[in-house]
Parts: C-alpha cells; structure tokens; sequence
C-alpha cells in the first residue's frame, strides 16, 4: 500500500463529508425572511462542521507528511477515524434542527470526542511505525491542543443534559483553538523530507 | 502542505458540489408535458449554477498555477471559498423552485457575492506570498473582470426585491463574461513553468 | 491547465454520477417479494445507466490519452459534455419510475443523443487541435459507431411515443454496441506514447 | 488505460459509496433517548457496510497492485465489482430499517455474494493477463479466505428466512476474517516491485 493511495481515498472521503452535510439543509418551501431565520441553526451547526471536517482534513496531512511505508494497522486506524468523521452530516443536521435540544448537542459531541480519539489513534500507530524518536513524535511533542480538545469537549457533552448553549460555546472553542494552523509541527516539517 | 494535494481537494470538492446539485431537481410523479414544463426554471437555476461552478474550477486552476508552496493562510482562503461554493445546491434548488420570488433571488446572489469576494481574497493571499512583482500580480493586472462582476452582482441583489427577473438577467451576464477564458492569465502564464 | 487535472475532474464527476444513481433508488417501506419485484424496472433503468456512464468512462479516457495541451474550447467542450451526463440521475430515476410512459423514455432518450452530441463536440474540438492527420483522427477514422448511435437514439425517441418498449430495446443495442471495447482506438494507441 | 487511472476511479467510487451510505440514516425528528435507540439497527449495518467496502478497497489494492497493463476485459470485470458495490447504501438502508426481516436479509447477503463472486472474477481476469505464474497468481495461492466466504454468505442468505439473526452473525464473521489484513499477499508482495 502506497501513502499516497491512502491520501487520495481520505481526501475523497473528507471532500463528500464536507460537502454532502450541505444536503441536509433542505430547501425550505417559503420564501419570505421568517423562513430563512428559521434555517439559521442548520446553517451555523453547518459552519461548525465545516470548520472541523477542514480542521482534521488539514492535519491528516500533517500526520501523513512525515509517515513513510503505510501498514494494515495504519490503514485500518485512518478507516476509523474517516468512519467518525462520515457521522458529521448526520449528527450536524440533527443538531441543527434541535439547537437547543440536550441529545442532539451530546450527540453531536460524542461524535466529536471519538474523531478525537481515532485521530489520536491514528497519530501512536504512525508513531509506532517511526519509532519514539521518528519525524512526527518530535514534531507532535508534548501535544497540548491534543490533549486539551477531547477534555474541553468531553465537559460540552456531560453539561449539554443542563445547558446546551454551553457545550456549543466549547465545540465553538475547541475549533478556534485548531483553526491556528499547527505550527510546531509546521515549523519543524517544513525541513523534513517527504517521508516516501 | 504540497500544491497538489491542495488542488486534488479543491478537485473533489468541486465535482461534488457540481453533481449533487442534480439531486435538488427532484423527479416528478407526474409523465405529461405540464410536469417537464413545470421543472424548466429548476432546470435553467441548474444550467447557470454549473456554468458558475465551471468557471470557478477554470479559474481556480489558473490562480494555483503559479502558486508555489502553499501556506496555512492560503489553505484556509481556498477553504472559505470552497465553504461559500458549497452553498450553491441549496440557494439553486431554492431559487428555482421560486424563481420570481425577491427573497431566493437575493440569497442566490449573495451567495454568488461572497464567493466572488472569498475568490478575490485568496487571489490576494497568493499574492502576498509572491510579492507584487509575482507572476500571478503580473498576470492578473488590472483585473476589470473581477471587479466588475460583484458590482453587478450587487446591482442584482438589489434589484431582486423590485424585478427579480433583471436580477437573473445580471447573473446569466456576469457568467457570460466569465464563460469568455481568462485570455491574460493565460497568455502571460504559458510561458511560464509551474510554481512548484 | 494540464490535461491530468482535466482528466482528474472528469473521473471524479463521472464516479460520483454512477454512484449517486443510486439514491434515486429508494429504500422501501415494505419487506415482501412484492416489494421488490415493484423495484426492478427502477433496478433495470439504474443497470442501464451505469453501463452508460461506464463507457462514457472508458471512452473519455481513449480521448484524452492522444490530447495534447488542454485549451479553453476543449475545457467547456469537456464540461458540456459533463453536463449531459450529469442529468442521468434525474432522467434515470424518472423513467425507472415510470417505465412505460412516453414522455420519460424520451426524455431519457433526449439526455443520451445530447450526451451522444456533445461527446462528438469533444472529439472535433481536440481534432482541431491536433490537426486532421494528428493520432486521434486517425484513430477515430470513419466513426461508424459514433454515427451510427445517435440515429438509433434518435429513433428510440420518436417511437417511444408509440411504444416506449422498442426505445427501450434501441437503448440497450446501443449500450451493448459500445460495450465492446472500442478496437480500432486501442490497437492504434497502444504503440502511441501518451500526448503529454 | 493506465492503471493509475482505473484505481483513482476505483478510489473515488468507492468513497463515495462508503460515505452516502451514512445519507440512509435519516435525521429523526425526535430528540429522546427513544429515538436515538430506533436508530440502533441502522447504525449498526452502517457500521457493518463501511467494514465492507473498507475490506473491499484495501484489497482492491493489493489486487491491482501486482497488475501491470490494464485491458478491456480488466476494466469491465472492474465496474461490473463497483456495480454490486454501489448498491451497497441501498441494501444497508433497507435491512437497517427492517432488521429481522428475511428478505431484506437475504438481498443485504445477495449482494454480498455478488460482490465477492465480482471480486473473484476480477481476480481471475488479473490472472489471466499474468499467466499461471505470475505474482498475483503466486501471493494468491490456494486462497481459502476468497473460497469460504461466498460459501459463508451463501448460508447465510438460506437461513435468514429461518433465523435472519443468525445470518447477520455470519455476515459479521465472514467481515472479521477479511479485517485481519491478507499477510499471504503482502508478503509476498513486499519484495515484488509495482507492476506498471
């Protein structure tokens, strides 16, 4: 299996997720402005998805910049993370049509959590292959926004059953943290040959 | 991140985007005349967003072309753009559905707007990293096109609320200028070797 | 523009064409024989279709393996052909829905002799380019199953107003004709190294 | 045809299919712990469908790894494998939504059994162009795991108009065999440079 199979099939997957979740903003029947208020939920929880499917699309190439011969064990970690990432127009669109509804919000956050831990996942088996003292565990480092996000999102989950305003305040957080491109690992690639 | 990886995203983003809007015509129960008479304006919002589409995916290659190494803040330029393109099946499916409505006319053109502006935007990070004696800088020139159209746009946004129809008429004549290839890009850049 | 992003493109548009067929394959309410056996002209349009796309497929990249350099008039050439093709989920699912009506089976007809028309646009324009005695005219030579398919079609429409059967039949003689890979191309490729 | 072109085709089916699948899982309306319970059984066939075309893909790759030129009878062997795979959504939407049904059962199996028998011929045609003694036919070897899985389906496909329970505990085992990656090719493999 050659990495840049594997780069092409997860650029294909990401591209259909980020732009099918725009299918479940379903064109309204009315036409007058209390319509189009009405869609506001869908169209915000639709930003914020799109924010995250760029966000990991960005860093899977990161991760994938530095990883040379690809295994099963990387194959099979990079499915599961794709699979928790193709749940984002499902639970986008249940979450913008029940904004302030407490399951959709944790729904919605659990799916994020677990794309999290896979992308996590991911990350020690490429590592694994490397070595402890490969490309990517010098680059990653000690990895603070990694560690910090499922935290941070794993509290969005527990108070969406009190207030769901709160848990979207912190998914907002989580992604505003990533948006910053990750420059550690940036800067300490930018000399690094391609791993192929 | 490479320029090639970044164009394969913006590839397949775009082709998605282009065919699913098909799936917001939806197939009528009825078999006579009336019922393929009734889809013309669903089918004419189609033709002029694919031919928008189009013109985008043209346009882009153009811009990349003689782009080099390829920045986090190019990256997020080209996914705003993407983010506003990937609003084009829902504002099709809804203006053509109510054609002669202010409101879907609008919203169609504000979408078209904002994806002119997201396009200028990152034309002018490309820049930036090229410094203004770059090829792109050099190539793009005055660039009357790229100004004139959201002036028009703008103009139809307006008007949509008096005379829907001008306003379709001003989105068919800005694709239409567009439809035109870029002849100076083109010119200036077919002699120039790729940036990668 | 360099003819592998136009090629790029074009796959992925047609991948997702004859994948996203399917949705308009509804999933049924009910769980018995009945069921499923109302499925099976739906069933037999979307089989129809996918072999269509196929040799679309196959045919478009026998095209543009003698293509040179990629021009503007080729690119819209290209798109319009893309176009065409694009409204084979829509007219699949209308005539799969609706098998034995008229005005479906000669819609359907309509899509395939404009696709049919467009991909004989296509072929000209890269002629043009590379000259009468370039590969691809040679190769082309007389075109008999390029002149010949259109007719059928175009019959296939007219009668399908009498009985939509016989269009039906006309349509599947056509797909079979082409399924057979195209010889003539490919004995006079083969010793032709690619255009590029 | 280069094999580049027919496995960046492949890839591009295939991630289309394994992420519209998730479009089946409709957005319920509820917000309760009820609703997301309903979803359960549609949840898990997704998760069964995305193992399988993930099984299918990797191997795919290694099928055509060890391919060289690719002919006609290559290619359509190839769609015929993508046509039984893209009505894999419509088969998982239908036994989600209707779990200890025989029939849809029995069809969600008949299309896994296509889709092996598909996989098979595929691999004999590979073999073919190869001859007896080349590197696929050599890595393959007597290939239990491509000879007991139909057998599996085929089972299972009998007795879920008994016991569609059991049937799906087949199509789990017959998914967790292939997961283990196929070490028999790999190996032998490893060694053996692409064959273009």
């Amino acid at each position: 299996m050659q990495k840049n199979r594997l780069e092409a099939f997860s650029d294909g997957v990401l591209a259909i997720i980020i732009t099918i979740m725009v299918l479940e903003m379903k064109v309204p029947h009315g036409v007058d402005w209390q319509t189009l208020k009405e869609l506001q939920w869908v169209f915000l929880s639709y930003v914020l998805s799109f924010v995250y499917v760029g966000i990991y699309w960005n860093n899977h190439h990161h991760l994938f910049h530095s990883a040379g011969h690809v295994t099963g064990g990387i194959l099979w970690a990079n499915l599961h993370l794709l699979f928790w990432l193709s749940l984002f127009p499902f639970v986008t669109g249940w979450m913008g049509e029940n904004t302030f509804s407490a399951l959709p919000t944790a729904v919605y956050g659990g799916v994020l959590f677990m794309a999290a831990v896979a992308y996590y996942v991911l990350q020690l088996t490429i590592i694994a292959q490397q070595g402890r003292d490969g490309v990517l565990a010098t680059a990653v480092g000690r990895d603070w926004k990694g560690k910090i996000s499922p935290v941070c999102i794993l509290v969005g989950i527990l108070i969406s059953f009190v207030t769901p305003i709160l848990s979207h305040v912190l998914y907002v957080v989580v992604a505003l943290l990533w948006l910053v491109p990750d420059r550690r690992i940036e800067r300490r690639l930018a000399a690094t040959p391609p791993g192929e």
